[in-house]
C-alpha cells in the first residue's frame, strides 16, 4: 500500500532491504512504481513476456498500431534524464508513442527550476502536477527511491519508472534482458537448463547484476561468471546465487568457455563511473568476442550485449544470425510498453484484444 | 484590428500606454495576442474560470479526453523559451498535449538560426511560418510585443501567447492564481469581500504585481501588502489601487497578519533579476510561512505561492488542506488550455459540448 | 535495389560516382533513401510538385488535415540534427506532424551514448531499432551516405532523409526551391523560358549549386551567375551546364542584371564554413537587394532566399507581393511531407483521396 509510506520516516525507510521496501511500492498487490529487480517474481517474468509477444504481434499491421495508439492517448509521460542516454530514453520515448501516450522531456537541468534553487521533491511533485508517469534516470543512487517515496506521501502518487539510478539499478533493463533471453530460446526448449556466460566488468554492469538474480527464477539454468579479476561479480550477487542453490562457476578466463555457452552475455568497462585519477584501463582484449570465435559457438548460441559497445564485442560479428543485440535493444521498446501497460492495467485490454483476434482467426492465443 | 498597426510605427507603438495598445491585440473585440494582464476584464476573467471549470470536468472521463484531444489537432505551438523554466514550460506544453495541439521546442539559441546571425523579427516571422501560435517566454522586456508587432504587420499574424517577459509581465499567471483564488472560496462565498495577504518580495514579484490589478475587479476584497521596506510594492501599482478605491494596507510586518487573512499568497526573492554585485539576501526569514504557524490561520485560509520557493514557504506544510500551491500549479496547466481554446475560439465547441452533456445527465451546465 | 549494397565495401562505395551510387538508394524502381539532389529527375520533381500541391490544398480544413495526420501514425522518425538548423528542422518535424509521423529528437551529442565512445554506425543502428525514417543534418560530408551504407547493411534498413551534410548535398531544399519557381510562375506561363538570378556566395551555397543543376530539367530557362569573384560558381558545376547546354551567364555584377530576371536567387557569405583565421567577409554590400532597387524589377518578379539573411535582403522588402522567401519557407514544410509520403508509399493514398474530393466537387484533379 502506497499510502503506508505515510507512516515511516525517510530515513527509516532507507535502512529496510529491498524486500522490505516492495510493499511500499505496489497497490492492490500490483506493481505501481518499478524501482528494483527485486520487485519482480516469475509471474511477473512471464505475464510481461507473453505481453511484450502480443503487443509485438498486434503492431505488426496498422489496425493494430491504431488500437495500441488508442489505449492511452490520455496519459503523459515525464522523461526525466540526468544523465547521457540513447537506448533507455528512445525506447521509453517510442514505447510511449506505441501507447499513444503523450511525451515532455527534462533532459538539461540548467533550463528547468532547479537553476532557481528548486528542491529535488519539488521538482517531482511538479511532475505529478501535469503528468500521469515520471520515467527517470539520475545519476544518484537512491533517487528514484526518493521520488516514489515522496510522491506517497502526497496527495498526487504516480507511478515512477526507474531507467537507471546509479551504479546499481536499472530494472526495466533487466527485463528486457530476460525477455531476450528466453525469447531466443523459444524454439529450442526455453531458457531453463541453458548455460549463460557473462562477461567483462561484471563488478559494475548493473545488467549482469540483475540478470544474474533473475535467472535464479529458471531452474536448472547455469551461470559462468567471466571477467577480469579486479571487476569479478560483488559478494552480494554471489550470495545470493548460493542462497538459491544456483549452479555457477566465477572465472577469469573467457575463450575457453565459449564453446559450452547456450548465450553469451557481454558488457563493456564502465568506466563512466570511474572518476579523476582513478581511471581504470578502458578495454580487456582478453574478454572480447571476436569473428574469429564464431566457428566454435554452439549453433544456437545468443549472442547478447547492452549496447554501447566498445571494442570488446566486434562488430564483425553483426550479421551472424547468432547476434541478437540488434533484437535485444528493440526489444527493449516492446518490454517497456509492456510494462507501462501492465502497470496501468491496461494490459487487460490488450490481452482481451487479442483473444479475440486469436478466436477470429481460429489460432491459439498461446503466444 | 491587427491590421491597424500597419499605420503606426514601432518607436510609436512602444509610446502608447499599455490600455492603448489594447485594440492592436485583439480582432473583432477578441483577445488575439495574450501579451499583458492590463489586457483583461471581469467578463474575460469570468469566462475562462467558468471554462477552466468545464475543461478539468470533461477531461476526467477518457471520453472527454478524447473530444478535447479531437479538438484542435491541426493546430501546432512553438514553445520559444529563451529563459529556464519548468512550471510554465510543462504547464502550457501539456495544456496544448490535452487539446491535441502539436507542439516543438526552441529552448536553445544554440541549436537555431540565430546562431548564423538572425534576427528576431526573422525567428518570429518564421515561426509563422509553420506554426498557429508562439508561446514565448524572453528575458527581454517588451519581446512579446515586438513579435506581436512584426507579425501584425505580416501576411500571417498568429496569436503570440507571453509566458513571462522582463520583470513586468506574465499575463497566464495572472490568469491562474486568480483562478485559483476562486476555486478556493467557491464553497466559501467567492473571492469578494475576501482578505488576501500578499508577502515576500512585492517589488519584483510579477505575479503578486499582476494579482493586485486583477482582484480590483471583484468589490470589497481587501489586499494587505506584506514586505521587507526594500520590495516593497512599486508606486505604480499603489497609484492604481488609489484610483480603483481598493481597501488596502502596506506593511512591513507579516506574522501579526495571518490570522485576518482568508488568502496567504507568498513568494520568494527574485533574485535572478540581480546582477553581479548588487546581489541582495536571498532571504527574509521574517517572511516565511512555517509549519507553527498553522494554528493561527482561519479554517478555510488558502496558503498559495508560485513556485517555486525556498525558505519562505516551509515544505512542512504541503499536506495541510489548506496548502493549494500544488492545486494552484496544477491548476495553470487547465487554465492555459482554456485560453488557448478561447483565442481560436474553440471555447464555443467546449460550451455546446458540455451543455449536451449536463442536459444528458439532466444536471446544470452551471459550474 | 539496397541489398546489393552487401556486395560492395565501403571505400569501393565511396570511390563511385553519384550517378553510379543512384541504384543503391533505390527499391524497386522508387527513391528510398534522399541523399543527393542527383536522384531526381524531371518526373519525379513533376509528382513532388503536384503531391505538394494537393497535400497543401487537403490540409486547408479540418477534414482534410485529419486524413493526412490518419496516413503514418504508425511511423516514428528520428530527427538526428547534429548541426544548428532552425527551418530544416521545424518544417520537417511540422511536416511529420501534418502526416501523424510521431517524431523524437537527437540534436545534441553530450546527451546521447557519443559520449560513452559510441561509433556512428551503431548509433545509427540503433536509431533503426525505433523508428521507421532518419532525418539527418551532419556537419562532416557524406556522413548521410555512410549511414545509409551501414543501413542497407543490416536487417533493418530505414529511409536516411538527408536534411544537408557538409558544403556540398541539401536535396530537400533543392525540392523546395524548385517548387517555389514553379509556383511563383505558375499563372506566368511557367518556369520554362524563364530567366533566374542566382546572386552571392555561389561557391558554397550547397542551394545554388543543386538549383543550378535541377534547373537543366526545364528547357529555355537561362542563369545568371552573379557573385564577387572569389565566391564564383565552382567548375563542376558550369562544366554540368556546359555539358546540359544550358544559357548560363557568369558574371562579378549584381545591380545591372536585376531589370531582366524573372527570379532573383539571393544568398548569403556561408561564414560557417569558414574555419579560424581564414575568416572571409561577411558580407559584400554590392550584392544586396535593397528597397531602393524594387522599381526597377521585373511587375512579377520572384524575390527568393533560402533564409537565414544577413544584410544581403533588405527587410523593407519583406511586404512586397514579390517577395516569395516567406513562402518559399513554408513550401519546406509541404514539400518534405509530399517526400515522406513518396518514400513510403502513401503518396497513392493521398492521390486517391484528392481524386474523390475532385469528382465529388466536379473539378478538375488537375493541380
Amino acid at each position: 500500500m502506497l499510502s503506508e509510506t505515510k507512516n515511516i520516516t525517510w530515513s527509516d525507510f532507507q535502512a529496510l532491504s529491498p524486500e522490505e521496501k516492495k510493499p511500499y511500492f505496489s497497490e492492490n498487490g500490483q506493481l505501481f512504481h518499478c524501482l528494483h529487480s527485486q520487485q519482480f517474481d516469475r509471474e511477473f517474468i512471464d505475464h510481461i513476456y507473453k505481453l511484450t509477444n502480443i503487443i509485438r504481434s498486434i503492431s505488426k499491421s496498422k489496425k493494430g498500431s491504431l488500437f495500441l495508439q488508442g489505449l492511452m492517448p490520455h496519459y503523459k509521460a515525464m522523461l526525466y534524464f540526468m544523465q547521457p542516454s540513447t537506448r533507455t530514453y528512445l525506447s521509453f520515448r517510442t514505447a510511449c508513442q506505441i501507447l499513444g501516450i503523450q511525451t515532455s522531456d527534462v533532459r538539461d537541468a540548467s533550463i528547468s527550476s532547479e537553476v532557481k534553487g528548486e528542491t529535488f521533491e519539488d521538482t517531482i511533485r511538479t511532475f505529478s502536477s501535469y503528468f500521469n508517469f515520471i520515467i527517470m534516470r539520475h545519476p544518484k543512487e537512491g533517487y528514484a527511491e526518493q521520488a516514489a517515496y515522496c510522491l506517497n506521501n502526497s496527495e498526487r502518487p504516480i507511478p515512477i519508472l526507474n531507467a537507471g539510478s546509479g551504479k546499481d539499478q536499472h530494472p526495466t533493463q533487466a527485463i528486457l534482458d530476460i525477455y531476450t533471453l528466453r525469447r531466443s530460446f523459444e524454439h529450442y526448449g526455453g531458457l531453463e537448463g541453458k548455460t549463460i556466460l557473462l562477461a567483462g566488468d561484471l563488478l559494475r554492469g548493473r545488467t549482469v547484476r540483475s540478470l544474474s538474480k533473475l535467472i535464479t527464477f529458471f531452474p536448472g539454468t547455469k551461470l559462468i561468471l567471466s571477467s577480469p579479476e579486479k571487476f569479478k561479480m560483488a559478494e552480494d550477487v554471489i550470495s545470493f546465487l548460493d542462497e538459491k542453490q544456483m549452479d555457477y562457476e566465477v572465472s577469469n578466463e573467457f575463450i575457453k568457455h565459449l564453446p559450452e555457452a547456450d548465450a553469451i552475455y557481454m558488457t563493456r568497462v564502465q568506466d563512466e563511473h570511474d572518476t579523476g585519477s582513478d581511471k581504470s584501463e578502458k578495454s580487456f582484449p582478453e574478454f572480447s568476442l571476436r569473428a574469429e570465435h564464431l566457428s566454435i559457438l554452439k549453433e544456437h548460441c545468443a549472442i547478447m550485449h547492452p549496447l554501447p559497445r566498445r571494442e570488446e564485442l566486434d562488430s564483425a560479428i553483426d550479421n551472424d544470425p547468432r547476434a541478437k543485440y540488434w533484437r535485444q535493444e528493440r526489444n527493449g521498446m516492446w518490454a517497456r510498453a509492456a510494462l507501462m501497460t501492465h502497470i496501468t492495467g491496461y494490459d487487460k485490454k490488450i490481452m482481451s484484444y487479442w483473444s479475440d483476434i486469436c478466436k477470429q482467426a481460429n489460432h491459439t492465443a498461446d503466444i
